[in-house]
């Protein structure tokens, strides 16, 4: 085999595929004996009757998984008030988010996003060859519609809008979303991931408006990141184009069983979620004690800007070296940042601990 | 909202999305009353070791999976004999195809395939805007390696090669594979999802040529099409950039679980093995004696032409209304043929008491 046939090879690779550049190499999973709070997971067990049904999936593991998603996707469009042609079922959300990149953007579109948000996108947009524009926001928390409206986010081909957005953790009431979709052409995609830690949800605009697909993951508020389970809401006119561009057996038949549990058992998180806010708030109260800026959060985690001396990287790692892990943003504007997630009291009560403990550190070395 | 509002979203679909009709709503999936041997799942248990991985993998269900399936891919490559980064895992082998015509397809491009083939294959290629060349067969059991190597296949990106074929179950010896790694410039994406059941397999020529990339399932001889466990094997600079465009997370934790169990316990599947390609030359031999004509296979599926008088569709149904199911190829040239997947003995007794009870059926019609 001659290294020329392996360079005609590479140069045959779409665009897309060639400038990217080889992903870095994933992170060795940390031990047990970290405190995770830098993915905003939940973790808390899931509830025995969906573990009992995980595990009854798995009875008769050789067949294929049924097609379409039809079960899952019934049981969704039932729980959420809708016909299941208005519902597709991912491996995830981030699945059905590749889906709409794939199914809107050639060469040379746009599409535009609120800034700081999910990195995630933009690798979506460049693998697309299409181009990523940032609306920026003037202050963190704000999260500002009419730069979407009337800015150069005009001219792209769909809006992404997470809320409660990551990673600053604010929110737009529903209303403004409505304003959002009425006064623009253009698709609008709702990113809902961590939407049952805020007041509201627009997830019943879908059945008004024809220009949203709204993102639901059970990733974050049902604690099952794990098993890979996300859903688009949307007119069935879309849902079906994107349908048509999925892969066959996207999902296997524990994310059926689990996702079809945890749609029937939704109460059994109520008191997670009770949870999640009250130590939310508790933690908020905490870091800002400790010097810390903390943006207000309608989600599973906080945005902290750091007290002044260090960055949010150097906080990442003396944390780090405390065995509690989150996550800081040396990219994104957010330098002075670190992001920690929500989790049990005992987690929380051992960040805080780092936390204090850190601080002084940096006390008697300045 | 508008109508108008919907018809300029839809018209800015890209042309794949647009092309392309909506699927088939899935039929709904067969009870259990039903002998399911039309899609060559392999309907024995799992392990009870690698069961038991499954369900240690639902351990912690919050966490997110882990990144790039770093210790699947290591524990295939140690499997297979190369290194990790040789590796890629999908979410089913289907994944991975898809993964490949992504990477290498532009639209005008050409992809060849041998026919009749698994049918798939066609819509990733129109997904793409490719043209799909079909290199026929001119005898049902061969794998024609000039035809590929001098025809208009010639002009393609990519050649895909099933090995064994579906539906006809012929097999390419690999000295063949070898010849047209050599003699082509193109990429060769071989699929071996059929392989345990077969003489001998190409899996080691990924050490020695960088113009082919291996796949291989466990949905079909590990019994696990339920969970999505397939890999990508090859040089690799190609399985690096197969890689970039691949979604983050696109396994669950009970598919990694699952896939690196199966990994470590292969042995434990050679009696299954042993039994289905038993089991297949009985069957062999009892469909001819009801006066099909049987295609040699080296799957776990036999291809047979129906006695004459009535078609493989005719047959399907036929063999349905006796709880039966099977496969029926109407587009394909195959028009005459049915396809079995070789099952349990109690299974195959079953469908040659309903052959031969739809054979007495149609001769007293007659």
């Amino acid at each position: 085999m001659t290294d020329a046939k392996l360079r005609d090879l590479l140069s045959s690779l779409t665009p897309m595929a060639r400038e990217l550049d080889a992903l870095p190499a994933g992170r060795p999973a940390p031990d047990d004996s970290y405190v995770k709070l830098n993915t905003n997971e939940n973790p808390f067990p899931l509830p025995s009757i969906v573990m009992r049904s995980a595990i009854a999936a798995l009875e008769r593991p050789y067949l294929y998984p049924e097609n379409d998603n039809v079960s899952l996707r019934e049981a969704a469009a039932a729980a959420y008030g809708m016909s299941a042609d208005h519902v597709m079922a991912g491996n995830g959300s981030s699945e059905l988010l590749s889906l709409i990149y794939r199914a809107f953007l050639a060469p040379g579109d746009s599409i535009a996003m609120i800034s700081p948000g999910f990195s995630f996108n933009r690798k979506l947009a460049m693998l697309q060859g299409a181009q990523f524009l940032e609306v920026r926001c003037n202050e963190l928390g704000c999260l500002p519609i009419d730069d979407l409206l009337f800015g150069p986010a005009k001219h792209a081909k769909f809006i992404l809008l997470a809320n409660p957005n990551n990673p600053t953790g604010a929110f737009m009431p529903v209303a403004e979303i409505e304003r959002l979709l009425t006064q623009c052409n253009q698709l609008v995609v709702l990113d809902e991931a961590y939407i049952d830690f805020a007041p509201e949800n627009a997830l019943h605009l879908v059945n008004r408006f024809s220009n949203v697909l709204v993102l639901r993951t059970f990733s974050k508020s049902y604690a099952a990141a794990g098993i890979r389970v996300g859903f688009a809401f949307g007119h069935p006119e879309l849902i079906g184009r994107l349908r048509n561009i999925q892969n066959v057996f996207n999902m296997n038949v524990v994310g059926h069983a689990v996702g079809m549990s945890i749609l029937q058992h939704r109460r059994a998180y109520y008191e997670n979620h009770s949870h999640i806010k009250h130590e939310r708030q508790r933690v908020s109260g905490a870091l800002s004690d400790f010097g810390f800026s903390v943006m207000p959060s309608h989600a599973n985690f906080l945005l902290a800007r750091v007290p002044a001396g260090q960055d949010g990287r150097w906080w990442q790692s003396a944390l780090e070296s405390q065995k509690v892990l989150v996550a800081s943003f040396p990219d994104d504007g957010l330098e002075d940042c670190i992001r920690v997630s929500i989790g049990t009291r005992e987690q929380m009560d051992a960040f805080l601990t780092a936390v204090g403990s850190v601080r002084r550190g940096a006390d008697r070395s300045s």
